[in-house]
């Protein structure tokens, strides 16, 4: 793969839940896979902790800029600064909120300021963070704000092997989704994703498939009239731009397997209309992306797992993923 | 497989769409395939021409009832009646919609008089089946009023070899999927369900598990209130009738690998809900199943696909996965 100049930042996410010991396992098959260095900022007794749950004695280099972890990478897992709160796993408790809201904040300004080509964002409990006073909805719109942007300037894309889908409603009952959506919304979500696939991802004219909203995009008006109105003319707006969208697809047929090859991502109309097919074909391989910021993020598409932080069988195959991505995505506009 | 004591009768559906060459292609691979016999109602011409496509040289049997079928199926493809119509592949034709239709209504008829052990319904146009005369929304809808049922009687399943899937809202806009949604439509295609699981394919316990509405089963109301107002109730009505009903679950979690091992099938709250993950995973082998009516019907989870008609590249599997359904099913009613 391709290699970035600086290593990644990864965020340690909540101490109770699998981020700290697919980390651990990770740095330990290191041989094996083919990574990006990395350094996890804070949490160095959590690690020796999570470690141990897997039967590995992990060895630490805590140091204290990012650039060091380049040398450190190859003997220890390096750990940025000396934050560390204790390892209690499925067991989420203040102290561990704490340290995963200053490791995702020193993460962020490490991948803001140049120190870090990107960070990885390890699974948090949103309920927890907001108790020790996060104020932002997640984690992406907090990124956002760190880069001085609007929270819609963030667009999240999920991607694995089989698919790249971005909802262009996110968070929303869907109930609401046909009076938020409008034409507007689409473009600037479509010319997001069409500019960072090209930069991050290198593909040159990326063909973006956009679902309809109704069963069978509609059916020509029969069951919705949300295609003819709002996407189609989204569409014909993009097209003149340049950018390579088509659809409105129904949308259960736009996931098929012979459907996905002919589109390099798809923008669904609300979440589950992209976090279904995603999670259905490569559940443990979905990579969250954070499209359209200064700086490089990804997260592995999966949570906390409290009932199951410890037991040693949370899968780190998103992880690793989500660690490639960022490598590729920060080597590319590194121009590597 | 458990063979059923009658044969299936298999209307043609549009002459010109992909159902005909299909069923040649899987008469002719009989040999190899584990298939319960099969009679196609009408359309001998149409057969030998779509055959032909695929470099098959058919034999036919036109017969008069039924049960000939049995000892014609193993020499030849046996065909119920002489209706006919000229073989157009990719061009519809008036002629081709007035077979389609009178084949649908004598296969029905055979399936509901009991001649026939069920029906496999190969593809129709609507709008085609709509312009000589039939009055129905779609085939399912006819099936149930020709057995004096209500159109809301009628279940449609979708089954692959990963997932059952029912949508509990079907044909309507997203916008009114909300407001459509109650307590007595999931209870009622719930117990429909459950019953069809026993009865027709032999699980004793049937585990139903149901999805939520919004984002995240609208994580503690924060995205939604129908999880908590409606579909929550409905499992705890279910559950207190002694179904294994469980959920909501947040739908982008419903269809993981992992999640699709812990239950028979699942009840989605919209029609795409659905059809996106059954399609995503398994659309080559997706069967129509409609559950909750006197008589056994199945059908391939695909349209007629005029425009590649006649060009031999149809897939037939789904269409075996119909038959089979449908000879396990009437097999099962039989007490076989």
């Amino acid at each position: 793969m391709i290699a970035p100049r600086q290593p990644l930042a990864v965020s340690l996410g909540d101490p109770a839940g699998i981020g700290p010991e697919l980390i651990a396992e990770i740095w330990n098959q290191r041989g094996s896979l083919d990574l990006p260095p990395f350094a996890v900022v804070g949490g160095a007794g959590v690690l020796r902790g999570a470690a141990k749950t897997r039967g590995i004695d992990l060895p630490v280099a805590v140091i204290d800029r990012a650039d060091e972890a380049i040398a450190a990478f190859a003997d220890a897992l390096p750990v940025i600064g000396g934050e560390d709160a204790p390892y209690t796993p499925g067991q989420p408790e203040e102290a561990g909120a704490r340290l995963a809201l200053a490791s995702l904040e020193q993460a962020t300004a490490l991948a803001r300021d140049g120190a870090a080509g990107g960070i990885v964002t390890l699974p948090v409990a949103k309920s927890r963070l907001a108790s020790v006073g996060f104020a932002h909805p997640g984690q992406t719109e907090y990124l956002a704000a760190s880069c001085g942007r609007q929270a819609g300037d963030a667009v999240m894309m999920l991607a694995g092997p089989s698919l790249r889908a971005v909802p262009v409603t996110v968070h929303c009952p869907l109930a609401q989704v046909a009076q938020l959506l409008n034409e507007d919304m689409i473009c600037a979500k479509a010319r997001t994703v069409h500019r960072a696939l090209n930069s991050d991802f290198g593909i040159e004219q990326p063909r973006l498939a956009l679902a309809g909203l109704n069963p069978h995009a509609g059916e020509d008006g029969r069951m919705g009239s949300e295609e003819a109105e709002i996407i189609a003319p989204a569409i014909a707006r993009l097209r003149a731009e340049g950018i390579d969208a088509s659809g409105p697809y129904p949308a259960d047929a736009l996931f098929t397997h012979r459907a996905r090859e002919t589109y390099d991502v798809a923008l669904a109309m609300y979440h589950d209309q992209a976090l279904i097919p995603l999670k259905a074909l490569d559940f443990d391989e979905g990579v969250n992306v954070t499209l359209g910021l200064p700086l490089v993020r990804t997260s592995p598409d999966h949570g906390t797992a409290f009932a199951i932080a410890g037991e040693g069988i949370a899968d780190p195959g998103a992880t690793i993923a989500a660690l490639r991505m960022a490598g590729e995505m920060a080597a590319r506009r590194a121009g590597g």
